[in-house]
């Protein structure tokens, strides 16, 4: 078979960008190359964006120094998109795969992009048209279905961590109150990941808040009083998505107050991140309802997903592996479509396998943490510990007097 | 002479914490015990408070392995402390120094801190008390007179480039306007740090403002428009210390408008650091006045000083050697007390030298960013990068298609 008689495949990157999405991107590239069944392997620049508007990059002959680079470089090399393709819009890019000759696609993104793949796939069949649909995994939220967590949550975990490791100890150094505001709209993972800094006894974080359970004021102010009569201080984590016992949002609640104007993006997501309006809110509040003196918030943002030089030795192996894997199993057939899960062997020693799930299985479903981990709708339980330690990998070594 | 008749020794750590504060802390507590003519090592608990309170840790006896991985731990391990010191307070000092048969200080901070040490050393004088006080440089701000750069900036900086790194490319992936914001309340120094993100044509940040010139709302929205026209995004990093051109800070501004109450600690400085507002003021100004669709704000807050794991290799060696040669040169007597100050020898290859100064050629002194770096009111000089690349060490690589 010449060359140019060979399937084409298209590789895009969906969502917000994560440490590791790169690891995933080159994990389809080389195996792809590697097989000599490919023709050209086409990147979508911006994700389905570049598919309808037929913007590609050549990526089957870049050389393999480069794309290892690539690989450990964060953020979506390919770009990335919000856009969120609804029948028609897939309809567009199945055109434009069908046209390119395309027989292999493949989506790195979160539940969103596993959708996007379901539906293409499900074009193709109807169409007759002979197109293999894999969906990568990758969220830091960790909340995709069937996973036992998600490439790019280990390093945005061990980022948190490191963060709260640090920040225990500036707030032991000058004592006062202390929020922090971590990423997760619906899953608490990334905020619970905290959890990690707590060492010795003493050490915060000494309040968790996360979206499994519903926020009441009245409580979160005796709490933090609480911990500061305890402990002379109090570190506390908070996830952006904690919301009244109605669902709604306190960032929305806030944002409803001061401005009357909501910014929601094409998924009908209100904009949590990116602004520090939820922190400084808790700030208020505890100084002036508890009249406390030295209160301080910090909102984490977009350092927690692209910071340069914090990477879970793991999760790198493992959005590698993810990306080969669905390249592989694209190749061998027989299933058609379909995603790749990170399957949980042991946790000690830390051990995992990878495993083909249907699209279905993902798509446009959200996990949440389990309630065994939550405590007293203001911690994280220390069994969640041993889920941590592997996925995040070993942490710096800190010290106090 | 029996141990009991030789003077003790008191060291503290003063101010906000740094990445590498502790190094210069464990350099002073290794050369003083290894001179062997020093009685007690003691650490003051959340510095000159625990000097007043009489609240001191016992340094002599923790073993090497110990104090090896205390220098390697960010933030301040015996405490730090805001209160600055009027002459009773230090007159109140001097007491204790005095019943605790103390003959040597070491005080390591920023010019606050360094201004206590020559209260206390002309006190010292007047009683005609053998005291010989010694302040260590330390402060992310590098704003010390007569350093080439302090320690605890170079750490700072390279979170601050690294994180830039990283947004950067998140900023690629997903294009809109975002803004950064750095602590520094009247120098820039860190905020331009930036500029080490910038590695290829159309990297950001795209515009880097900082407290050296004063700030026009203005023409910074018209820079902001120029730059997404010329590069499709915009990058932003902001001291939060930026202030108009009577020399408010905009933070303060920002308080007025919104609740007419400003926090301000003991120094008398406005609470700049630990809330999002001037961020989320700045978002909202451009989308408002540019009607922008994507704008988004991070404030980088605590993490930029207290990180664990992102240490730049010559400020830990450097903080470390600080605190050895303070302790070597009030052994050595001679000149009494004094400050220690980093000399550049030269920048390719990197090289720096230590040299004891006056107290008072730092104390409640401010040093600034040379006009010659700055562009425009809106950029940092590609010429501030020789500066700053020994000081920060050599970053991750990061690869772009």
């Amino acid at each position: 078979m010449s060359e140019s008689s060979l399937p084409n495949a298209v590789v895009g990157q969906s969502g917000g960008p994560t440490a590791v999405i790169n690891q995933s991107l080159v994990g389809v590239v080389e195996t792809l190359r590697d097989s000599g069944r490919i023709g050209r392997i086409l990147g979508a620049r911006h994700a389905v964006r570049g598919m309808i508007e037929d913007d590609f990059v050549e990526l089957q002959s870049i050389d393999k120094a480069k794309l290892d680079r690539i690989a450990a470089t964060p953020s979506s090399a390919l770009g990335s998109s919000r856009d969120k393709p609804d029948r028609a819009y897939c309809e567009k890019i199945f055109e434009v795969l069908k046209r390119r000759n395309v027989g292999y696609f493949y989506y790195i993104g979160g539940n969103d992009s596993s959708d996007t793949c379901r539906i293409i796939s499900e074009l193709s069949a109807k169409a007759g048209f002979d197109l293999r649909c894999y969906h990568v995994p990758k969220t830091i939220d960790n909340d995709l279905q069937k996973n036992d967590h998600t490439p790019g949550f280990g390093s945005a975990a061990r980022f948190v961590a490191q963060a709260f490791m640090g920040d225990n100890l500036d707030n032991k150094a000058l004592p006062g109150i202390k929020i922090n505001v971590v990423m997760g709209r619906h899953a608490g993972f990334l905020t619970a990941a905290s959890l990690l800094a707590r060492q010795r006894q003493g050490d915060g974080p000494h309040l968790i808040y996360v979206p499994e359970t519903s926020f009441d004021i009245d409580q979160f102010l005796g709490q933090v009083d609480g911990a500061m009569k305890k402990y002379g201080r109090c570190l506390i984590a908070v996830s952006e998505g904690i919301h009244d016992k109605d669902g709604t949002p306190m960032a929305v609640k806030l944002a409803e107050q001061s401005k009357g104007e909501i910014e929601r993006d094409s998924h009908g997501n209100v904009q949590l991140s990116g602004t520090g309006a939820l922190g400084d809110f808790l700030s208020e509040l505890i100084k002036t309802r508890l009249n406390a003196k030295r209160v301080r918030a910090d909102t984490f943002g977009y350092l927690q997903r692209s910071f340069v030089g914090c990477v879970s030795p793991s999760d790198a192996v493992e959005a590698r592996e993810v990306g080969r894997m669905a390249a592989r199993l694209s190749l061998e057939g027989g299933e058609g479509s379909g995603s790749v899960a990170i399957q949980r062997v042991s946790s000690r020693p830390y051990q995992v396998e990878y495993k083909r799930i249907e699209l279905s299985d993902v798509a446009a479903k959200t996990k949440v943490m389990d309630a065994s981990h939550l405590v007293n709708g203001c911690d994280v339980a220390e069994s969640f510990r041993e889920y941590l330690e592997g996925i995040v990998g070993e942490l710096p070594v800190v010290e106090q007097f």
